[in-house]
Formats: structure tokens, C-alpha cells, sequence
């Protein structure tokens, strides 16, 4: 019997949260990464008419690398209706694909619930925080006022921007950013389940990805803006975005061009990066991984592979720091998409949320 | 009976050639690409002492994707050594290493040999023209006071740089460059075998290729520049390269910024990249594609499984024009990196050094 | 202009030829393939009702990797549609899926067209002809008394099962087989578009084809059976099969082990293997390959990638053919299962029929 | 610190082991799973003469997927040399490739070493016991008359034995064994480092492996067997392999057809994998998986990405038991080549051999 399931039986005193949209490749991330959660229990899961009613067992196609948490096995799946269907839970994770969640994330707040969303949705709203714990905590004032009270909806970045954003983080607060050029490898997990057929990433890549270079050029700019009336004041910093699509399972990596705007050396560089941590390492989250950034020395790191596990996948590794004979400095980053950059971001951002 | 080796048998006026270092990846590309040649004729083959004075059939590991053709199959493999084995060929195409290339080029072009080499060892000499066919043809006038004489090596440059160069010299004569950022995702066949090992790139990608960023910022310099005395003076445009082997069989993919040296309209540079021609499409060269450059509109291409063989593997081609945020524009590019970017381009330089 | 093209405009004596459900990726291998073909002019193209209407080349999301032909570009798409929208070609290749198939395939015939199909959905219909053209010409009598007259069905076998049946002929003819042993690993491309996702076969394969290990079981019984009396008198052999889905592209890979009637020497049998020809050779049908069996002597050969093309993808390549320690003798062979697995057999049926 | 380091710092008890070859891809195996291992304490490392003298930091090109353990990473790497330098611990992993082991490992075991030896050097040697610990545990008789005394030499059988071994023990136990009829789709990783080129498993698979079939087809003969005066007698079962290398990093899969010495309805032999318990089960070895099989019953599993890492990689998945036309019954196993099918099944052998 796992940790979980025995903690479910008797006096666990643990929140329970709902996992919305739980059968599809994210939900089952949350599903995965909350079992054995010290604080969280999972506790009720939603999916499309089609699946409600059925034992979560049954309803999921489960692949991931680990069994299914016999708790979450058994559970009957809920049906995602913020009207007819109230969730006992007040926290819900919403695993929700962005026409699902554009319809019923803000309506589950305003009747009361807690909703961190991994969807695009409500990211840039006026009054929903953009979170990455490292980075912006204090965006969490935004839900005093949020419209879509007495709850919240807070979001979790597209998984592109979080590791981005994680570097970007301690060279703009302590030299600034002028502009920023980053060209991706994204994993094919990041497309969901079916997602990429096999046949258009075999022996190939697809250089492009729909929506995405947009969410890269716009959304950090909220992430590392200010907190001002009435909203965000917008960091201004220039960013150019290309995409591309990789026969890679897990793990995205990007190739980043930096103009600082005061002039650093390169050890001033890797330090910057190196002794970054925030809140979550502050407070000891317990998904919090020890430091944010690992910063490797190999000069042909890091690769999804080998790195994008680094920290249980909560980590994003730099190597091949570098000047860049166009900017300031060139480097390569990597972040496990659907860990750091999906659910487990989420996780983490709930867990802020309630520390 | 092939074509070839139909011609060979009777009076076949085509001129015989050489081919360095022929039992490697290149030099069965060479010998490939050479079958049927309407001007050239394999006729005589080197390797290592290892191979030397066996049938090619019995010497070469063959693994293209087509038959091994039958005149070649039966030729006796010669040493590659300029001092104790004279070749017959006064055209010779070099698919040695760069330490094999080092050692031996410049004696066969003391020799009286024309070396066209794809080896890195010698493009960078002051007096070596380094030439992509479509840009740099009045390079060739540097052949005249080599220092290799009576022969001459003219070098074909490194195969993530041809694709680039043909994609830049548009936009430079048009509009002038000021600076070039480009991170490349390049097929595991530009490591030759066994090369990258399956280990290192299935589930992964690596974020490192030794010495190639180093070719990438400094050949199209050179590519570009203008025939001065005592050799040639180098474009003044500042690049910045990351390159990244990604499990793609063959076919380099390059992301590139652009900053012009004056406005220009996107559809000026959609202009100077569709109207592109040069020399090898005016002298209507056998290996020439009909245009250097296919511009595509759709908003996922250029691919590699599905575009590197545009215009039989000749041809870059160039898709997702448009604007960048921090440059000016930015694109994606494809070239064949073992055709064009390899054998097929310097059977190019040859038939425009003869031409 | 190509040649098809070219053919289209003026006085073009070929046969009009439509392709049903042209737009999936069976159907634009037909169109490829018969762009150029000496006998056949692809006229009308069909697809469902959603295309209708549009041009072939706004209708298909072409992914083959050589350009979608002219002729065929600009045919206006049709409804697949036997009632209400006649065809004025007699002769069609039918591209559907089984349930399409199932539902059109017999109204067409009985509207008079001879319909050539790869769906399996009258595969085994008493009065079909299921055909490999080398092996079972003769069963084309079945089609005098078809009850889907005037016209007729042909079907064309499952694609694993071509290679299969081209193998097990000269040995069943020759020595008699009392049992087979199969185990596939079958390509991605067989699984049409979207097919298998990217995160179920990466670094992954898929012990599994819903169906095929029955059609690889049963298909050949008929095809090696004799015309008798109301239909086919099936072959009585003993064949299990087991099929897998791996990470290559094109190329059905199938290790066989069989147990003769009677016993054979490995001479006997390599001979029996390499000598085999049938009515497409005899009737040098346009697309016949030169010998149907490629007999390969290297120790690691047929591979998927290297073998797959032999004779333009209509040969089966078999190699290892040594002794067995359990049955007689095992070898493996390959076969392209969307060339000859497919639409390549379907227009060599056609061939014959015509013929 | 890790637990291993922590453990080495003090009043360490554990048993101090040495792992030769301890660079390879195998020896890595090694390294990674005794970090930590409660019995057992990495010592003693040794390598090539290239690499002695240096740290292991230095002289290993890690790249497992966790980071290398902190203690071996500062152990100086011995020459692997019975002669001039002997070695502390008394109990050996060896992770030599065939060669080194012949020469070494008999000269160890005489200077009074254990030595438990991954290589296929002495495995069929007539006073080694050939282990798989749930199998023959009774085969550790043979060690008393070793002729390689007063130490010995145990051996772990070939990657692809052990899972097909693991299978085959309950039915011919409760069944009895005709014949066997396998086809193997392996990892690159059981190829090692460098190993399988890219170029030659990209979109690709390779039907042979050196030496593979044989040791698959006569392995499992001598484990299943009895001891006996002067040796093992082989169990009588015909056994017939075909292997095949596909592009998947970790798992190898079987497809396996077996005709039983007598009937057994398909309940039974469910009944017969899934209650099959061995030694190391009964003595609760450390390393030992909960089950040596786990029966699935999907439809289309086991997988190897998702299935390799049950009971931590140490078990055999089961999947698709069906009856088969030919023989009696077919299924498909998957065994994690790495963990189980050499450095994990290696330490559950020693295990076993000092329990």
C-alpha cells in the first residue's frame, strides 16, 4: 500500500484538491506528482461528460512511467461543470486544455474555488498573477482584488517560459535586460496526448509550434514586471522567439542570446545564476527543488536525457554560458516541460500560495 | 548495367577523377553522386593502407540507401598517398578527415593536382578560395598564385556554413548586413560513422558540435568578402552561432536572425531571396538547382524529412519569413548537409572551376 | 512541366483512373505514384464530404517527400459517393478506410466500375480475388461470377501480408509448408495519419496491431489456395503470427521461421527463393520489380532503411536464411508497406487485370 | 552527502566490493546501484591502464541519468590486473568485456576473489554455475570443485537469457518444455558505449547481433538444467532465436512461442507465471524484485518505456498470453537489459551467494 493510500484510509489530515481535466497527459502529471504529497491529498477528479461516472482506473488511458496511485485509482471521476457539479475541495489544479478552461476556470472562482491553471486562459488577465515562485511571489497580491472572487485563479506559465524565465530572472534584477533572443527544442510531451504523430517527427523536426513564440515573447515580460495599480507594469525588454518541435520525449531546451543593460563579466554572469534562489527555497516548499538553476561546467550540457531530471525535474540546468559575439552572452537551457514547466510548476505555485 | 558503367566500358571521353579518403561516409557519397556524372568518371579510388589493394566492394562499409554502383564496385582501392603512389586523375575530390586532409592535400596539389576538398584544414589560407558556387565564383582568381601550384585546392566550406551563405548573400548584396544570430539543429550523418553514437541521441538532443560555431562565425566572412590583393578582405558582419546535433538523419535545420544594414520591406526580402541566382544556374552546371533557394509560404516548413532533397539535395530552403522583435527578420533554413553540404557541393565547385 | 502534366493537356490515350479518398496517406500514394504512369491518368480524385469541393491541393495535407504532382493539384476534390455522384473513369483505386469501404466499394462495382481496393473490407469475401499478382494470377477468375457485377472488387492483401505471401509462394509450391512462424516490426507509416502519437513509440514499441496478427494468420491461406468450385479452396497451413509497432518509418521487417512438406536442402531452398518469378515479370507489367525477391547474402541485412527501395519499392527483400533449430529454416525479409504494402500492389493488380 | 558517502565516512560494516571495468557502460550500472546498497560498499574501481591513476570523476564519461555517486567519484582508478596489483575486497563485479575477462577473472578467482562476472567468457565453462538467483540457486554447488579455486567465478547470463529464462522456469517446471520459438527486439544500451551508430538506427532496426542467438538458444539449457556428477546436464529443449536490434534505449522485448510437454489450459499457465516465487523472494534479498513477472493484462503491453522499471527494473513483464496456432501458447516479455539483465542481476547474484 503506497504512502497515499494509506494516508487516504484513516485521519490524513491532508487538503484535499481536485484535479480538473485528470484523464488527459497533464492531469495524470498532477495525479502522478500529488500522490504522497505532504500537504496535498488528492481528493476528488474531474474529466468530460464521456469519462464522469466511471472509476479513474477506468476512465484514463494511464502512460506514465509509474503505476497509477491505487488512491486516485478507485476514485469515481467527476464530471468538470462548475454549475450543476460543486467540488468539495476548495484547491483545484486545472489540467485543463484552454477552451475548457476559458469556460469554467472563472466560474469555479467565483464560487469560492482556489483554481491553478496550467492553461493559457486567463495568463495575461489584469488580475490574475503569471507565477514563478523563484521570481515573483509578491505577484500574489494581484488576487486581493481579483474579479473573479471570492476565489482566485492563479496560472501557471506556458512550459516554454518558466525555465526561461528562471534564468532570465537573476540577470535582469542584478544587471538588466535590454533584449533577448532564445530559439526551443521542445519535447513532444509538450503536445499532449495524441499530439505529434509519429510520422511528422521521425528522422525530422517542425519548426514551428502554434501560439507558442508569442507566450515566449510576452509572457516573461508580465513574470519579471512590477506590481503597480491596478495590475502589472510590464518589464521592457525586447524578445524574439523561434520554436521548434524535437524527436525528444520529455525536456525542453533553449538556446539563449542575452544583451544585458550594464556591462558584467562572465564570472559575474555565472554567479548571478549560480547563487539565485527565492521564496520556495526560503519557505523550504517541499516541491521546491534545492536551487533553481544548476549551473554545469561539461561543455556539451545539458541534454534532456541526462538533466531534465535534475532536483526530481523542479530544476532548470544552464551550460555552455558564453559571450555572444552579437549580444553579451549565449547560453543553453533545459527544463523538464511537463515537471517544472506543467504540473509540478503548478504545484508549486499552490504550495506558495498557501505558505 | 548502370549508366555509368556502360559508359566506362567503351569510348567514354567524360574526365576521370579521383576521390580521397572514398570508403567513408563523404566519399561514398562522392562516389554516389559521380555515377552517371555527364562530365566526370570515377576512375580511381583511395583509403587508408588498411583497404589499399582491395576491391571497393570488399573495402567499403556501403550504406546509402541506393546500390553501390558496379564500376566503382570493381575498382582496386589505392593508397592515399601523394608521394610514393601517383594518381592518374588530375581532378581530385577530397572526403579525407581534416588530419588526413592536412597532411596530403597540399602535396597533390604540388603535384599538378586539383584538389576540391571538403576537409576543413585549408579553407581558411589566405590563397585557398573557399567557394559555394552561387556567391563567391570570382574567387576562383585567387587559384591563379597559390602557393600550391602548379595544381590548386579549392575548399568547400563546412556544411551548416553553405546553407547559410546562400540564404545570406541575397539579403547582403541587397541590404547590407550588420549582424546574424543563428542556432542550428544539424543531422547526425555531418558525424560521419559511426559518429554519434545511438546511445547519446535517441530521447535527447546535444547542445554542442566541436569547432563548428567557430566555422560558423568565421567561413561566411570570408565567403562573403571581396578578392583583394594578397588574398581576400572579409565581410564586416558580426555572427553568433549555437549548434545542436538533434536525431534527424540528415538535413541541417538553422534558425537565423537578421539585422540589414538598411529598412528594407518584407517583401523587398522575399524579393532578393526568391530572385537569388548565380553563376552555376547561368552556366547551367549538371549539379546546379534550378534555383539556389525555394521560399516556402506554409507556416511549417521547411522540414527535413520532407525538404532536404528539394532540387535533388542542391537546393536550401528558406520558410517562416518574418519579422523579429530584436533584428530585423528572422527565417528558417534547411540545406542537405551530405549533398550540398558535402559531396554535391564540391562536385559543384568542380564543374564551375571547369566551366 | 511534368510529364504527367504534359501528358494531361493534349492527346493523352491513358486510362482514366480514380482515386478513392485521395487525401489520406494510402490515397496520396496513388497519386504519386501513378503521376507519370505509362498506362494509367489519374482523372478524378474523391474524398469525403468535407474536401469536396476543393482543390486536390487545398484538400490534402500533402506530406509525401516529393512535390504534389500538378495534374493531380488542380482536380477539384469529389464526394466519395456512389449514388448521387457518378465517375466517369471505370477503373478506381480505392484508398478508403474498412468502414468507408465497406459501406461504397460493392455499389460502385455494381455501377460497373472495377474497383481496386487496399481497404480489408472484402478481403475475404467468398467471390474476391485477393491478390498478389506474382503468386495468384489465376484467382482472377473468380471474377466472372462476382455478385458485385457488372464491375468488380480486387482487393489487395493487408500490407504485412504481401511480403509475407511472396516469401511463402516458391516454398509452398515447391516443397509444401506445413507450419510458419511470424513475428513483425511494422512501421509507423502503416498506421496512416495521425496514427500512432510521437510519445507512444519513441525510445518505445508497441507489442500490439489491433487485427493484424488475424489477417497475417488467414490472408495467406487464401492467396496460396486454389480456384475451385464458389471460390477459394484455402491452403492448409499452420501460421501464427505476432506483430509489433516499432520507430521506423516505411518498412514492414518480418522474421519468419518455416517447416516444409518434405525436406530441402539450403540450396534448394536459396534457389527456390532467388528463381521465382511470376506473371508480372512474364507480362513486364510497368510495375513490376525485376525479381519479386531480392535474396540478400549480408549477415545484417534487410534493414528498414537501406532495403526498403529496392526495385522502387516493389521487391521483397529477404536475408539470414539459415537453418532452424526448431522448424526447417528461418530468415527475415522486408517489405515496403506503403509501396508494395500498398498502393504500389494495388496499381500492379490493376496491371494484371488489365493486362 | 548520500547515503553511500555518509556510510563510507565511519564505522562503514559493509562488505567492500570492487567493480572491474568500472568506466564502461555496465561498470557505470554498477557504480549507480551499489551507491547505497546495504550489503555491499564500492571499494575498489578498476579500468584500462589509460584510466588508472586518475579519479573516477575524471576517468568515467558518466552518463546515467542520476548523478555520479559522490564516493566513487573520488576513488582512484586501479589498473585491472591480477598480477602486479591485487585488490582488497574479496568480492569482484566484473563489467569486463569478453576479452579482458578471459584474461583476468580465472587469475583473480585463483588468487582467492568472488568474482561475479557479467562477460560471456566462462559462462558455459563446466564448473561455473550460470546464475538466475529465482531459477538455480542450487547451481552454487558447482562452486565447491571450481577449478579456478580457492576463489570463483559466478556467472550472470546474457541480457536477453535472463528475462527469457525467467519465463520459461515455471512451464517447464510445471509443464515441461518442447521447443521455443523467440524473436528479440533489443536496446542500443546493450550494444554499450560508443555501440550502435545513430546513422544505423535512426528510422531504422538491424535483424542480427554478433553471437546473440547462439547464446540465447543455448543459455537458458544449462540454467534450466540439473546438477550432476562433474557438471550441469542440460535440460532437452529446442530452442530457436532471432535477434533483432531496434532503436529503444533500455528494454529488451521477446516474442515467445513454447510448446509444452504436456497440455495445460491457459488458466494454468497464467497460474504458473504469476505465482512463480524463487530463492531470492524467500530470503528477501535486497535487490530481489516483490515478483520475478509481472502478468499484465492489456492488450498492448508490456512496452519498454513503460514498462522496463517495475519492482526498480529487477522484474520480467508478461503480456499478451494467448494461445498460438503453431506451438501451444505465445506472449511477449520485456526485461530491463541494464538492470536486470546484467549489473542488477549480478548484484542479486551475489546477494544470493552470500545469503
Amino acid at each position: 500500500m503506497s504512502q497515499a493510500s494509506q494516508a487516504a484510509t484513516s485521519q490524513d489530515r491532508r487538503i484535499p484538491v481536485a484535479v480538473l481535466g485528470a484523464t488527459g497527459s497533464v492531469g495524470q502529471r498532477f495525479v502522478q506528482l500529488l500522490d504522497g504529497h505532504p500537504w496535498f491529498r488528492v481528493a476528488e477528479l474531474t474529466a468530460s461528460e464521456r469519462s464522469a461516472g466511471k472509476k479513474y482506473r477506468e476512465a484514463a488511458s494511464w502512460f506514465q512511467e509509474t503505476p497509477m496511485p491505487d488512491a486516485a485509482a478507485e476514485l469515481e471521476v467527476l464530471p468538470t461543470d462548475p454549475r450543476s457539479k460543486p467540488l468539495a475541495s476548495r484547491l483545484l489544479f486545472s489540467a485543463l486544455d484552454s477552451s475548457a478552461a476559458a469556460e469554467v476556470e472563472a466560474p469555479y472562482a467565483r464560487r469560492g474555488h482556489v483554481v491553478v491553471s496550467n492553461a493559457k486562459s486567463h495568463r495575461m488577465d489584469r488580475d490574475v498573477p503569471l507565477l514563478v515562485p523563484e521570481v515573483n511571489a509578491d505577484h500574489l497580491a494581484l488576487v486581493g482584488g481579483q474579479s473573479n472572487g471570492p476565489g482566485a485563479i492563479l496560472a501557471n506559465p506556458n512550459c516554454s517560459t518558466i525555465g526561461l524565465v528562471l534564468a532570465l530572472a537573476p540577470l535582469y534584477r542584478t544587471f538588466g535586460l535590454e533584449a533577448v533572443s532564445v530559439v526551443t527544442m521542445q519535447a513532444v510531451s509538450g503536445a499532449g496526448i495524441p499530439g505529434v504523430p509519429s510520422m511528422a517527427i521521425l528522422d525530422n523536426l517542425i519548426p514551428h509550434i502554434g501560439g507558442e513564440e508569442d507566450k515566449l515573447e510576452t509572457e516573461p515580460l508580465k513574470i519579471l514586471g512590477q506590481v503597480a495599480e491596478g495590475g502589472i507594469d510590464y518589464a521592457a525588454i525586447k524578445i524574439s522567439a523561434a520554436c521548434n518541435r524535437v524527436p525528444v520525449i520529455d525536456g525542453h531546451t533553449e538556446c539563449v542570446s542575452v544583451k544585458l543593460s550594464r556591462p558584467a563579466s562572465l564570472q559575474e554572469v555565472r554567479q548571478a545564476l549560480r547563487e539565485f534562489r527565492g521564496e520556495p527555497q526560503a519557505l523550504g516548499l517541499p516541491s521546491a527543488p534545492s536551487q533553481p538553476i544548476h549551473l554545469l561546467e561539461e561543455s556539451d550540457r545539458p541534454q534532456p536525457r541526462l538533466d531534465r531530471n535534475r532536483d526530481l525535474g523542479m530544476a532548470t540546468a544552464i551550460g555552455r554560458l558564453r559571450p555572444c559575439p552579437v549580444f553579451d552572452y549565449k547560453f543553453v537551457l533545459l527544463t523538464h516541460n511537463t515537471l517544472r514547466g506543467a504540473a509540478g510548476g503548478a504545484i508549486l505555485v499552490a504550495e506558495l500560495a498557501l505558505a
